[in-house]
């Protein structure tokens, strides 16, 4: 009994409190308040980033997910575990009296596989400090040093530095920040954390589906990302959905000597290059009819591509490509349509594993990114339908004994939705009030991407809980994302967190 | 002095000895011959397959070279390593007096490497005796089964037990019955031994031309590979040759996003797929221009290649294929022509390894398989015109970054001539004495390959001493040469005995 009226006395204390800080809630100056948290804040990110984190190892995600529900916790978050298929969403609530809106902030916190044999420090799960020297090349300098400096380039190297443990660490430090000043938001605030993004999110469709009431909001930010290229503030209004596709070509049952049976036995490695080279042209444009269905672009639209800075000779240059694919006018025009891409090919062995033979199969990998336009399914209906049209009978496993017999050309058909594409558009209430917070942090507007090349696991929230999402990015572009040495540039950090506190310190109507 | 005149006295007598046997050689019944030395020859087999000969690993060649310097100096043979740029050869010459004919017979001791978790037997290189039980499956028999009983369906299996070692065997044992019966050649008998057979033989051609006095002779018999699928006694009159292309394509500098970059960054992999695609039809036949020139099959030539048996059907089935390439009219046609094979493909990372990049590289090995008319350095050429046809700049290492920003389509072209093609007419002089030899052995003529579609390394021979060749080929078809559970198949172990009993007590004129 007394602890219900004292929580009760607490909660009418806090409500008053809150609903007079949030009153106030634009008073504060968001460099000094950022400058004021920022070591702080590193020491989160550095905490954060120490647990290592791969999605394929479920031990490692456990204590992630318990570090996440104590920091949250912590700061007076109300937390649960969303169950899944797969390992546990985890969703952070803190309401705020008199809000009428709520914003659903998405993270992730699993990372990449890390090859430590790759990296440049021993333990890619040990955060290290580091400066470019005089020849540019990085050099460890103490993590002490940053007791009596900061200097903007300077970087901190571990995985999920910048994907996507530095976002949510620059989160933490902005509610902190938030709360040193005595302000809160005047909107509610919802967290959900991913422990499986780098795996594809295979359950987080049905997963959100399942808790939609418990996930409802007006709006979803998502934190993850990098800038465009050029370091600018910048946000992104969608992203590319993304569909995987094995195929298979069989040639004999067993690999057979190329003396014997070169020029009679049909190779799967000729038979499987004529199959993909059927599907595109030499200019990378795909020719196989009703792919691009659907897109078409305004002249108010390509205004608003054109927009975004590209620099094509320097980026050529950067990439090392003599000339680019013709899919659309521009890099960003290129971005607004589906892409059919080869990311895989094996067949028989090479180099010190070829041997002379006629391979008896043959295997592409293939993903498809998908724009709102491309539904996957049809897609994946038009391509196979333009395989069958190549002569080829289209298996779901590997053929019988009858099957090689009845027909001459045989292909296995592993077809994969990982997720759908979303896109929101720029004057949308989530657009309006990140532009806003933009201008109030950096003085200016930021650069918008209409839709991310790469793919999010957004569609799904976008579908179930019918809100527009945006994707605010805050990490270098150069982070070494999924490979070695990933790192985040402390500047960008710096900028993630006062974006952070803009956003939160935003007024939402 | 004393042993000087020994020594003479020992020549003149063992030179009399000889002639008197040569005169009677034919007397011998080679199937009772045969009977009575077959148990010792298993234990020459079961001996030499003992020693493991990876061609890769030359601690492992050494012991079988001094095997054979031990077996056939033991028998008298004058034996000595001839020099090369790799591993040494080895050559063992006898001389019968009073002969004027030389007779080189070429073997290989060195095998293909091993895993030995795929084999069905701990050891690849202890032998094991196996028969098919009820329901087909082999299982393993003592040994000592042979003291009480042969069966010709019995196999032993073990590493080189056909593909080298067991023609080896076969030989030394037919020398031994010869011995045994008090007979020898009315030739002289060279042998060359090669060690590094199953890597190419990448140092013959040059080590044959320096030690062409010490390997004259007026035929060469190649004892090697397998008889015709239906396990009838069989002669080869010659072999393709080989060499090999490693194709690699160029896409951007290091792997890229394949959703930053799928749609801008052109795809090595689809780039490649596309190469290779206009190299050949549907039907595989090579559409390079040229390629084919120079090979025109009369009517007698395609009468006498049908004259091989062959069962398109069972082979289709035997395969796995539903159809079959139509370079040629029939599978003997096919072999007749100049092969273009691709034997290993790979790009980015398949399974496990797949990552959605737009690959940095992608890459393609080849094999060429040669005919006589078919000269490696033209039809190089030839590949590599179209090549550039198709509008790439075709580079010897990696792109530099200019060359990257200068010519759209890159491509590395690394081509090795391995061997070229040899093919000796049915009535040389070999043909002529080989075919008396099966007739003595088995009652009939022979099934006559004008070219086997395998390689060996006899061209450098043929070149270098001008002299004709013939394969006799003795072991089952069915023996996993290169593969896990190598075997040789006892009745064939036997009949090769014979087969080359036949050829020693031929008379040569």
């Amino acid at each position: 009994m007394l602890s219900k009226i004292s929580s009760l006395f607490l909660g009418v204390f806090l409500s008053i409190s809150l609903s007079v800080f949030a009153q106030k809630k634009k008073d504060i100056d968001l460099e000094t308040v950022t400058e004021k948290n920022l070591k702080s804040g590193i020491a989160i990110l550095n905490d954060l980033i120490s647990i290592p984190n791969d999605s394929n190892i479920p031990e490692q995600l456990w204590p992630n997910l318990e570090w996440c529900e104590r920091n949250f916790g912590s700061r007076g978050w109300k937390t649960q575990r969303l169950e899944t298929a797969g390992f546990p969403l985890m969703l952070a609530e803190m309401s705020v009296p008199k809000a009428t809106k709520t914003v659903l902030f998405y993270f992730h916190v699993d990372g990449q596989p890390v090859n430590a044999k790759q990296w440049d420090q021993e333990d890619p799960f040990g955060p290290v400090l580091k400066q470019r020297n005089s020849v540019g090349k990085w050099e460890t300098i103490p993590m002490s040093r940053l007791d009596n400096g900061f200097d903007p380039e300077w970087r901190i190297f571990a995985r999920s530095a910048s994907d996507d443990k530095g976002p949510l660490a620059m989160f933490l430090t902005a509610w902190d920040a938030l709360k040193a000043e005595g302000k809160s938001p005047n909107f509610n605030v919802k967290v959900i954390l991913d422990f499986e993004e780098e795996i594809g999110s295979p359950h987080l469709g049905p997963a959100v589906n399942m808790h939609k009431e418990k996930l409802a909001a007006d709006m979803m930010l998502i934190m993850d990302g990098p800038r465009h290229i050029s370091n600018e503030p910048t946000l992104t209004f969608g992203a590319r959905g993304i569909a995987e596709i094995t195929l298979t070509v069989y040639g004999p049952r067993n690999d057979q000597h190329s003396g014997h049976y070169g020029n009679y036995a049909p190779n799967p490695a000729f038979r499987l290059s004529q199959l993909l080279s059927s599907m595109k042209d030499d200019a990378g444009r795909v020719v196989i009819p009703g792919f691009y269905d659907g897109i078409s672009l305004t002249e108010e639209e390509k205004r608003i591509l054109a927009a975004v800075p590209h620099d094509a000779e320097t980026v050529k240059k950067s990439l090392g490509i003599g000339s680019t694919d013709k899919v659309g006018a521009t890099y960003q025009e290129s971005l607004q349509y589906p892409s059919l891409n080869i990311r895989g090919l094996y067949s028989g062995g090479v180099g010190k594993e070829a041997r002379t033979i006629v391979p008896s199969t043959a295997l592409a990998e293939i993903d498809v990114r998908l724009v709102p336009e491309s539904d996957p399914e049809r897609l994946f209906a038009l391509i196979r339908k333009h395989i069958q049209q190549q002569g080829y009978h289209i298996l779901d496993q590997d053929p019988t004994d009858v099957e090689r017999q009845k027909y001459p050309k045989l292909v296995k058909w592993q077809g994969t939705i990982s997720y759908k594409a979303f896109r929101t558009p720029f004057d949308s209430a989530p657009g309006k009030m990140l532009n806003n917070a933009y201008i109030r942090a950096f003085g200016k507007e930021p650069i918008k991407n209409r839709i991310s090349g790469g793919s999010l696991p957004i569609a799904p929230f976008v579908d179930a809980l019918q809100i527009p999402a945006v994707t605010v990015v805050t990490v270098n572009s150069d982070n070494n994302q999924h490979g070695p040495n990933e790192n985040i540039r402390l500047g960008n950090y710096k900028e993630g967190i006062k974006t952070a506190l803009a956003i939160l310190t935003e007024e939402l109507k």
